[in-house]
């Protein structure tokens, strides 16, 4: 749906430098790519050398940004934030997709089922009974809930997502496709040479703002709940184990895994493919760097890298060193032999 | 379904000592968690200084263990092995859902199906021609089943798990959601400049009282078959590629792969995010710790880490000793310089 | 479908030497396994000690290789390519199953959709408005695509993949179970202490020919598109973020994860739960080992190992160097005492 330069610069609170105000603008894009009819961002002055032959009808940028050889063609949309403008004017322009209220008939939804008001239930889903939806939530089609689960408002299940009896979904919660919420832990006691199962009868519990990406999966308690806390946002193919208790605000990157039991301050970064083992505690703010395992507790604030991890500034150190490694063996063989020499002429 | 504390020693093998043996347990909880009304344990010295507080109704306990600071109302649950009495009062406070015997009229079923007594199948699940379904088995919702596959007795398939064509599942195995069984191995031939696709038409067996987590891969043999060996237990987002020869109760945890045509042998544990390249032996009851790559073959009994694996003591002591490197460039580094001062010495 | 072993030889391009033209062989299998009445391979010398005593029927060897202890019972079938001709051989001894052209009537298809001849819709499968599936393309049960969605010809999806709205498919595509395609890039901006979800209104663009594991993850671009090239192979539980451009004929082995806005040559290797940070262009050849990653650019051809990722032959110097360093530790410990007896001495 375009709207012209000028209703865009006013709904995205952008002050308008040349260009046609009446111009229509269609689409966003990237720097690189933005064409005519299409409004781009500069936020970054590694692309600033893009602007030159941008045939880009508009671009966001900071009110302190200077550009020479902009195109004529090319309207300015100076803002205090231009990504956070520039985020607006996607929304304006690709409006997310409607899933009006309905219900497929196609779903099976069992008995007391509590549905809020304009909840979209798409075909093939199963609605276990004693589940509670919000207003305005979307399960699109295929997405299992099993029994006695409560998901809050305006949360959006993608399609083929599973949700485990019991598991708690607060408001405004996206779960992509494939995600499986509430599965049992992992979990066994070994007796008589065999692994006997510990019941896992606990629950999920996810907050407010949360976002759980394709294929990830959070394990239920065994006793208690497995906990990810509000505003936390998890990639795709990340292994949450049980008790788990995952604060605010948390970042997990793709094929991330955290055993179990272990404590995830509020904003926290796991990068990708980083892993933690179980019972550990991660302080506020830390930062695991990507393939890193943590073994142990880390303190508030600290930045993680490697396997085990170790502080950052360590970590690099080490890694310098290692690359001077192959030399050092040659300088200490060449020590050897200058020591064994200096020996043989004093003791001469 | 509460039970009074004198029925619950009983039936978990316990001697009750203090408390009201009519008092009524509702459910289990953790040491640190648990409330009037709940059962808990204590396995773990380090846990003890929970008892003090607690405001638990029971507590199972070792027949060594001594507690002082025991609360009056706290009743001891004495016996032989308190793990297994709490797994077992964890059964009976909250018991496995139960999936009645039932053909979802959602469900499609082929041709020359044969299903068991007591099957429940439930709602959009597919069962392909020629499948044979054993008695008590449960099919959860919209689990698909391929053509001539045979799944024992007491199998329980979480929604949406896929199980392709010529798949065999013994009894007492566990599948949950989104993990695929017996899709196609990853294998090419690289000619003309083009990856060649080498026709993957073996099979997948899970013997008995396996379990498989939750987006956990077990992909089919190339030719012959896969093999998960009876008891093996595996964690979610599993990655077992093709001809693998899995052992008995095998523990893989999350985010582990297995590349292909491997042998796994009984009791091995591969701990999370780790790896075994293709073709590769791991003899019985070896332990490749979490985040290693194994490249060769595995002596029994030994426990590897690192990438590439090593025997742990050497990569422990390598580690040590790479945290020792930077201070040893220095040492060197001043080595050096003395020994320059002595050759000028004694060369003067 | 058994065959005659004069007709297999003369479809899989191969001269028959010995045994009994009339005989029927019935399947393929590996040469440490074939019984009377199946064919295998030898492509590889190790595997030549099995021959001796080979029930095989018959089995496809290069025209340079000589057999002695060959049994009388097996036929060679001497070809200039044994795995090419053995691939043949399989797929006629094994053929693919044949999904006849029908849609499901428990299948959804949406308004607008466009299906092409012979085409397979399996039950439960959702078919979102205006799609276009291509001919001979098989659909399998409950897989679901989302609306404006573009599938080539001869495609297969298996059951329960999803492909999210705008998604373009080539021909001859193959994806697995549980493969999420185009889900939302993971892409927040921080402000106000909390992570501000980015709109990823781009798609996925997946060429001809390109097959994806089970489980596998390809998310869609912020903007623009993620693209996967012609010919390129992923393996399961595979990660590629939003953004990256995968050239033609890759190979991406399991548990491997690219982070967002890459560039993956022709024909690169990322080998089993390697990693790739955000912004980084890998030349076109290149090979990165297994677990290893990288972080900067790499260039065409060049093979890389460890975490962060450094050119092969400089890795694995390092790893020698660090199995040599407890000992180097002790050595200079020694020099240092050697050198100050050698001051003390020059000293006095």
């Amino acid at each position: 749906m375009p709207i012209t330069l000028k209703e865009l610069a006013e709904r995205c609170n952008a002050r308008l430098e040349g260009g046609d105000t009446t111009a229509l603008i269609h689409s966003a894009a990237d720097i690189t790519a933005a064409q005519t009819g299409q409004v781009t961002q500069l936020t970054n002055n590694r692309y600033a050398r893009y602007i030159k032959n941008s045939s880009a009808s508009a671009c966001f940028v900071a009110e302190s940004t200077s550009l020479e050889d902009k195109p004529e063609a090319l309207a300015l949309l100076v803002c205090a934030d231009p990504e956070m403008s520039f985020i607006k004017a996607v929304e304006l322009l690709h409006p997310d997709r409607v899933y009006s209220a309905r219900i497929a008939p196609q779903a099976v939804i069992e008995t007391d089922v509590a549905l809020g008001n304009a909840v979209y239930i798409g075909p093939y889903a199963v609605i276990g009974d004693q589940t509670i939806i919000g207003d305005h939530s979307q399960i699109l089609a295929g997405v299992y809930v099993g029994r006695n689960v409560k998901i809050g408002k305006h949360c959006r299940i993608h399609p083929y997502a599973v949700i485990y009896d019991d598991t708690v979904i607060g408001d405004h919660v996206i779960i992509h496709s494939g995600a499986i919420i509430g599965a049992d832990g992992f979990g066994y006691k070994f007796r008589n040479n065999r692994h006997v199962k510990v019941p896992q009868v606990g629950n999920v519990i996810i907050e407010d703002h949360v976002e759980v990406g394709a294929n990830t999966c959070v394990d239920r308690g065994a006793l208690g709940s497995t906990l990810i806390g509000a505003g936390s946002k998890i990639d795709n193919l990340v292994q949450i184990g049980h008790n788990n208790k995952v604060g605010k605000n948390v970042i997990m990157c793709g094929l991330t895994g955290v055993s179990g039991s272990c404590t995830i301050g509020d904003y926290v970064i796991l990068a990708g493919s980083s892993g933690v083992a179980d019972h550990v505690n991660i302080g506020q703010g830390a930062v695991v760097m990507a393939r890193s395992g943590v073994a142990g507790d880390i303190e508030a604030g600290t930045q993680v890298f490697g396997s085990p991890a170790k502080e950052k500034r360590v970590a690099y150190k080490e890694h310098v060193a290692i690359s001077k490694l192959p030399e050092l063996l040659k300088t200490v063989k060449l020590l050897e032999e200058k020591i064994q020499q200096l020996e043989q002429k004093t003791q001469s």
